[in-house]
């Protein structure tokens, strides 16, 4: 990635939140289908426990909120977003929340939406 | 904390990004002393390796960046902040880096983070 920034965004192993909440998202193809809307982190821990992503617009499938664990996104430096293996068709089945409501942040939702995506939760 | 946005931002043992990045900041006794100005995640772990504080305006030494262990950082619902335990005299030889500047983010500086505040790092 070229960091137009002078301050630090990306090294290493590392990035910096202001690089991935907001940042455009993409399919395998490249296809832009969505940005982070934000992390979804553990208090006590400090890992990011879910990202929660936007679709809407991109593939016809509403404004809702989908929660995804962290390691679906793979940062692209090429694209200077996150590409996704995800395809509109597991968009459509997967675990959501309406943008104005909230969603059940407890163990057993989260491992739906691990199992959901084929990750096994950090947790168990 | 009482939550006046219908969205959800913290709930159990989480915490959204948006109500972490931008927070304010407190000492023990309450005092406001800075804001959280965003997170370093490991970008495969997706853990939060640091928390960059400023504290400028407030203690009086200026307008420099503070990396610290996530660890650090107590959310305290009352404050609808966090509150860390920390002095001025420890703030006056942390490890910082200008704002219009990069820190050298590795494991040795990191390292040098994690003994200042006398947290274990997790990487080893």
């Amino acid at each position: 990635m070229t960091n137009q920034d002078p301050d630090i965004r990306e090294t290493h192993d590392l990035i910096a939140s202001d690089m991935v909440v907001g940042t455009n998202v993409y399919d395998i193809q490249g296809n832009h289908i969505g940005q982070v809307e934000r992390l979804i982190l553990e208090k006590r821990g400090g890992r990011v426990s879910y990202a929660v992503l936007s679709f809407g617009g991109f593939l016809g499938i509403g404004d809702d909120y989908y929660p995804l664990p962290w390691q679906k996104l793979d940062y692209d430096e090429s694209l200077a977003g996150f590409r996704i293996d995800i395809t509109k068709e597991q968009v459509e089945g997967a675990p959501r929340y309406a943008r104005d409501q909230d969603f059940d942040w407890n163990a057993e939702s989260g491992r739906r939406v691990y199992d959901y995506y084929g990750v096994r939760p950090y947790w168990v």
